[in-house]
C-alpha cells in the first residue's frame, strides 16, 4: 500500500474485507521521461548537395510518373511531357468542340481590337497586333499546358516595351530599326524565358510578389491611360516620356490642340464600353457582353468615320493595314551594333513581365478548375512561342488576363479555344482587312482605357492595408515608382522592397518570454496567452528566427535585456532568484558560424553571472552544426533537451530534492 | 466507486472494513483538454510601429538606465553616457596607471614603426603615420567605451584607401592633391561613421558576416604582402594595381631591378619579425617579444644604413621627416571639384571597413572581460576621431587588432594606455624624427608583410568548411574576388553571397513529416527520431520558415507531394486511409499576403480531396494576420488548434466513437 505508487492492485470483492488500495491523487502525474536529443541521419557532403539542388530545382519531383513504367509507356510519358496537345488530344470529343468554338469566337472578337490597340501602345504598325493573335496562340496550344489560358499581346508588356524602345530610338525617324529592335526584343524575351523554364529558375518569378504586382500594375495603368488621352484629345505633339508629370503638363500644355469631335465621339464610346464592362462585372452571365463591345465599337466608330469621311478629315485614323499572313522576319533580327544593348535590356524586363503575367493566368485558372500547371513547362512554351514568334513578325506576347477572363467565362474547355482565335484572326487578315481604313485611333485609345482600367485593384490594395503593412509599403512603392520614375525601375523598387522585408524579418526576429500553461506540459507566449504562468527561478525565452550573422548581435543583446528586466522584476516582486535560462529553439530554423559563436559568448556570460544556459529542442540541421562546430561540448550533460517541459522538470528535480 | 473517477476517496483505517476505493489505471490519462488558440493582445498600428522602431533601433534600451533618478543623476549619467572618461576617470588608481603605462610603451614600440609603414602602404608621406598614432588615441580616450582597444592606422584601410586613390591621381605626380584627397576621404568617413552611430543604424555592418571577413582580410594579406616584394627586393617601377595577376607578373618582370643587399638584409629581417611573432604565440607569457621586435628592427637596420651610408647608396630609405606636431589640416580639406566624388567614395569604403574592424577589436576584448561595449557609441567615437583627425593632419585610424591583442596581452587595464603611447609617439615627434632618415623603406615592408600574415586566418576557414558550407563559399568568394577583382567589388561579393543565403534559407525551406513519440505528446521529425511513429490517418507537416511570397509556391507544391507520396506508400502498406492534414506552424515565424493566399488555396485543393486541413500553434503574428484576413473563416472551427497532439486526439475522438 504505497501512497506514492500508482500501480493498479487487485480488488477482491467485499465479502473478503481484504484489500489494497491504491490511493491516486489527481495531481499526481506520471514520472516525466526525459528523451535525448538526436543528431539527423549522417549524410556526406555530395549527398547533402544532391538533396539541396533537388529540393531547389525539383521540388514536386516531375519525374515520379515515370517510375515503373515500360520504354514505351516511358516514351509516350516523355512525349506528353513536352508536348501537351499528346495529353489532351486522343481524349478531344465534339462537346468539347462545341465549347471551345463558342469561346474561341468570344475572345476573337476581343483579340482583334486589343491586337491593334496593343500594337499602337508599343509604337508598332497596329497590323504587327494582328499577327501576334495568330502565330504564337498556334505555338502555345502545342506546347502550353492551360486549358483556359487566352494568348496574344498584353498592355504592360508593350506599354513597357514602346517605353524603353522609345527613349533611344524614335519610331516616326526610323520605323525600320524600330521594327527591327522590337522583333529582336521579343527574340531575347524568348530565349530568357525559355532558359528559366529549362534551367528550372521558375522560382526567379516568385519574387515578383503579388503586393508588388497589384502596385505596379496599378501605375502602369494609370499612365497608360494618362497616355491615351492622346488619342482621345486629338493631340498630335505628345511627350514620349512616361512618368506622371510630363504626361499631365503635355496634356495641359497643348489645349489648343485638344478636338471636340473627338472628344465628343472619344467619350462617348468610352463610356459605352465602360458600362458594358461594368453590367458584366454585376451579373457574370453577360460576360459576352463586355467582351462583344470593343468589336462592336469598332465596327460602330469605323461606320461614323465612313459615312463622314469627306467631313472631318482631321481625326486620325488606322489607315491602309496590308492584307496577308505574318511574313517571315528573321531577316530582320538585330544581333550586331550600337543597339544590341537595348535589345537585350528590353527583352529581359519585357520577358520577366509577360512571363509573371502568363504564369499568374495559367496558376489562377487551373487552381480553378482544380488541374495542376508546371511552372517551368510553361515559361519554356511562352519562351519558344515568343522565339518562334519574333521570327514571324509577332512581337511580345503572352497569357492576358482579360482574354483569359472571357475565355472561362464563356466555357473554353481546352486550349482549342486559342486555336479557334487563331483561325478567326486569319480571316480577319485574310480579308478583312479593307475594313479598318476608316477605324479612328480614338477607339483603340477608349478600348485600352477600359482594358487597363480593370488592373487598377484598388480592393486588393485595401486588403494589404489591412493585413500586412510592409506588403502595402512594396505595393505603394511600386505604385509610385512606376508614376514618378520609370516603369522597370518602379519594378526594380518593388523587388527591392519585397527583399528589405525578407531581410528585416531575419535582421530583427521576435523574441518571448514563455510561460508553462498549468496541468499541461505546453509552454506559451506569456503576453499571449493569459493562463500561462512564469516557472519560478526559470527565463524561458523562444527566439522566432534563424540564428545568423545578421542577427546574432541583435539576439544576444536582447536576450541578454530579457535577463536584465526579469532581474529586476524579481527584485521588485521579491520573488525567488533566477537560477536558469532555457532558449527554445523551435523556431530557429537555421544556424551559421555567427549564431554557434553567439551562443557560445552567451553561456560564459551568463555562466559569470552563475546562471545556468540551456538550449531545447533544436531543429535538425542547427543540432548538425551545433554538434560539427564542439560547441555542445562545453554546455556539458545538461545542456541539451528534447521539449522545455523536460528541461525544466530534469533542472528543477534536484532543486527539490533538497529541501 | 467510479471506475473513470480519479478522486481521492476517503480511507478509513483497516478496523472498520469499509473502504470506498477507486481504481486507477497507469494507462488512463486525464481527458486531453483543448485549448483556444488566443490572439496576441490589440495593438494600434502606431503602437506596433513605435515598437518595431524601438526594437530596430534601440534593442538595448539604452535609457533604462536613467528611470527613476534624480536630475542631476540623469545629467551625470548623461555626461558619463557621452563621454565616457567621467566614468572610469573619478575611480583611476595608481595600480592601474602601473599597468596602463607598461602597456603603453609597449604599444607605443609597435605604434612608431607601424605608423610609418601603413602610411607608406596607404602612399602618403610617411609622418602622417606618426600623426594618426598622436590625435586620434587622445580623443577616443575622451568618447570611447572600450579598455584595451589600441588605436591607430590598420593595414586594410591604409591599403584600400591607397588603391582607390591611386587609381585616379598620381601620388609621385600630384602629391598635394593626393594629401588632400586622403584627409577629405578620412573626413567622410569620419562623418559616415558618427552618422552611423548616431542613427543607431550599427545593425548594417552585421551585414559583414565573420565568415566574409575572413575571407577578405586573408585576400587583402595576400595582396598587401605581394605588393611588399616591392621594397623587399629593391624594385624601382612597380604596377599601381591590385590585383594578384599584375602584382607578381610585375615582380617576375622587373628581375633586372632586383638588389641582391636589400634582399639579404630584407629576408634576414623579415625572418627575425616572423621567429618573433611565432615565439609569441606559442607562449603567450613573451608577448613583448613580438612587440618589442619591430622597433628594434627598425633601430639595428638604421644603424646598419647609418655605418654603410657611404656604400650602400641605391637602397632606399625614409629620409628626412619633419619634427614637430600635427600642423592643422582642415584647409587641405577638399569640397568641391571633379575628385569629390572619389574623396566620398573612398571615405565610404574605408570607413565601413575601419568600423568593422574597430567594433570587432572593442567586441572581442569586452566579451573576453565580460563588459559590454554599446556598437553605436563606438561608431560615434570612432567617427568624431577620424572627423578630428582630417582636421590635424591624421589619415584613417581605427581599432587595430595587432596593437589591441598586445595591449591586452600587456596588461592595460583602461584605455590610459593609449594616452601613454600618444604621449610617447609625441616624444618621438618633437625629438626623435633624425633618427629615422636613415631607415630602409625594406624594414617597412617586412615590417608590414609580418603585420598582415596574421590576418590569414585559415583555421578559421577550416572550421567554416567543417561547419557551414555556405559560410566557406562566401569565405571563398570575399577571397578570390579581393585577389582577382578588386578590394572593394570582393567585400561587395562577399555581402551578396551573404544576403544570397538569407534569401535561400527562406526561399527553400525544410519541410518534414512528424511523428509522435509514444506516451507523450511530443511530435518530431519522422527521419530523425526513430522512436517517432506515424499517427494513423493523419499527416502532420512542419513548415520551417517563414511563409513568404518568395516561397509560398514551393511550400505548396512541396505539401502537395508529401501527400502524393504519403498515398502511394499508403496504398503500397494496406494502412488506413488518410484523413486530415495537420500543419505544425510553430516554425513558420511570419506570413504575409502571399502565404496566407497559399493557405486557403491548400486548404481547398484538399477539401476537393476529402482530406481536412489543420493548422496548429501559429505564433503571434501569423495568428494575427490570419484573422485580419479572415482566412479562417474557412477553416470553420475544427481548422485550428494549439497544439498537434491536440488537433490529433480532438480530430480523431469522434471517429473512435464510432466503432
Amino acid at each position: 500500500m504505497g501512497v506514492n505508487s500508482n500501480r493498479v492492485e487487485h480488488f477482491s470483492d467485499a465479502t473478503n474485507f481484504e484489500t489494497t488500495v491504491t490511493i491516486c491523487s489527481a495531481e499526481e502525474t506520471p514520472p516525466l521521461e526525459v528523451h535525448k536529443v538526436c543528431l539527423p541521419p549522417q549524410k556526406t557532403t555530395l549527398q547533402k548537395l544532391r538533396h539541396r539542388l533537388s529540393e531547389i530545382f525539383f521540388p514536386d519531383d516531375p519525374l515520379h510518373r515515370f517510375k515503373n513504367q515500360t520504354w514505351l509507356k516511358k516514351f509516350l510519358l516523355g512525349l506528353q511531357f513536352f508536348f501537351p496537345v499528346f495529353q489532351w488530344g486522343p481524349n478531344y470529343t465534339l462537346q468539347l468542340l462545341r465549347s471551345d468554338v463558342i469561346s474561341g469566337l468570344t475572345i476573337a472578337s476581343l483579340a482583334i481590337p486589343q491586337g491593334i490597340s496593343y500594337a499602337k501602345l508599343a509604337n508598332l504598325p497596329p497590323i504587327i497586333g494582328l499577327y501576334s493573335s495568330f502565330v504564337p496562340p498556334l505555338i502555345y496550344s502545342v506546347l502550353g499546358s492551360s486549358r483556359h489560358i487566352g494568348v496574344g499581346p498584353v498592355s504592360i508588356a508593350s506599354l513597357v516595351m514602346g517605353t524603353m524602345l522609345s527613349e533611344t530610338v524614335s519610331y516616326t525617324e526610323q520605323p525600320i530599326l524600330y521594327l527591327q529592335l522590337a522583333f529582336t526584343a521579343t527574340f531575347f524575351a524568348g530565349v530568357f524565358q525559355a532558359s528559366l523554364g529549362l534551367l528550372r529558375l521558375g522560382f526567379v518569378i516568385d519574387f515578383l510578389s503579388k503586393a508588388t504586382l497589384v502596385g505596379f500594375m496599378a501605375g502602369a495603368a494609370v499612365i497608360v491611360s494618362l497616355q491615351q488621352l492622346k488619342g482621345l484629345l486629338g493631340i498630335v505633339h505628345f511627350t514620349t516620356k512616361m512618368q506622371i508629370i510630363p504626361v499631365l503638363s503635355s496634356v495641359f500644355s497643348h489645349r489648343n490642340e485638344w478636338s471636340w469631335q473627338t472628344i465628343v465621339m472619344g467619350i462617348s464610346f468610352l463610356t459605352f464600353l465602360l458600362a458594358a464592362r461594368q453590367i458584366s462585372m454585376r451579373k457574370p452571365k453577360l460576360f459576352w457582353i463586355s467582351a462583344a463591345a470593343p468589336l462592336t465599337s469598332v465596327i460602330l466608330s469605323t461606320l461614323i468615320m465612313y459615312l463622314l469621311r469627306s467631313k472631318a478629315h482631321e481625326i486620325p485614323t488606322i489607315g491602309n493595314l496590308p492584307k496577308g499572313l505574318n511574313p517571315p522576319s528573321s531577316n530582320m533580327l538585330y544581333f550586331h551594333g550600337t543597339y544590341l544593348g537595348l535589345a537585350l535590356k528590353t527583352g529581359l524586363v519585357t520577358g520577366i513581365l509577360a512571363l509573371t503575367e502568363g504564369i499568374a493566368v495559367g496558376r489562377t485558372f487551373a487552381a480553378l478548375k482544380n488541374y495542376q500547371v508546371d511552372g517551368n513547362k510553361e515559361m519554356m512554351a511562352i519562351g519558344l512561342m515568343n522565339m518562334a514568334g519574333s521570327c514571324s513578325s509577332c512581337y511580345i506576347t503572352t497569357g492576358s488576363f482579360s482574354r483569359s477572363a472571357v475565355n472561362y467565362n464563356a466555357g473554353a474547355q481546352t486550349i482549342v479555344s486559342n486555336i479557334i482565335m487563331s483561325s478567326a484572326v486569319l480571316v480577319t487578315l485574310l480579308f478583312l482587312m479593307p475594313l479598318f481604313t476608316y477605324t479612328p485611333n480614338f477607339i483603340l485609345a477608349a478600348i485600352i482605357i477600359t482594358a487597363v482600367i480593370g488592373l487598377i485593384d484598388y480592393q486588393a490594395a485595401f486588403r494589404l492595408w489591412k493585413v500586412d503593412k510592409l506588403d502595402f509599403l512594396a505595393c505603394l512603392c511600386s505604385f509610385l515608382g512606376v508614376l514618378f520614375i520609370s516603369v522597370p525601375l518602379g519594378l526594380a523598387i518593388a523587388v527591392g522592397v519585397s527583399v528589405f522585408k525578407i531581410l528585416l524579418h531575419v535582421t530583427r526576429p521576435n523574441t518571448t518570454v514563455l510561460g508553462n500553461i498549468p496541468g499541461t506540459q505546453i509552454y506559451q507566449n506569456l503576453s499571449r496567452y493569459r493562463e500561462a504562468l512564469r516557472v519560478p527561478s526559470f527565463l524561458i525565452v523562444a527566439v522566432e528566427s534563424p540564428f545568423f550573422f545578421a542577427n546574432s548581435t541583435y539576439i544576444q543583446e536582447r536576450i541578454l535585456r530579457w535577463v536584465r528586466e526579469e532581474e529586476e522584476r524579481i527584485e521588485a516582486n521579491n520573488e525567488s532568484m533566477m537560477k536558469c535560462i532555457i532558449l527554445d529553439m523551435t523556431a530557429v530554423t537555421a544556424i551559421d558560424t555567427s549564431g554557434i559563436d553567439t551562443i557560445c559568448e552567451l553561456r560564459k556570460m551568463l555562466e559569470k553571472r552563475s546562471l545556468q544556459f540551456v538550449l531545447a529542442n533544436p531543429v535538425g540541421n542547427v543540432m548538425e552544426k551545433l554538434h560539427q562546430s564542439n560547441a555542445l561540448e562545453s554546455f556539458g550533460l545538461n545542456g541539451l533537451y528534447l521539449t522545455v517541459g523536460e528541461a525544466v522538470a530534469d533542472i528543477s528535480s534536484p532543486w527539490k530534492a533538497q529541501p
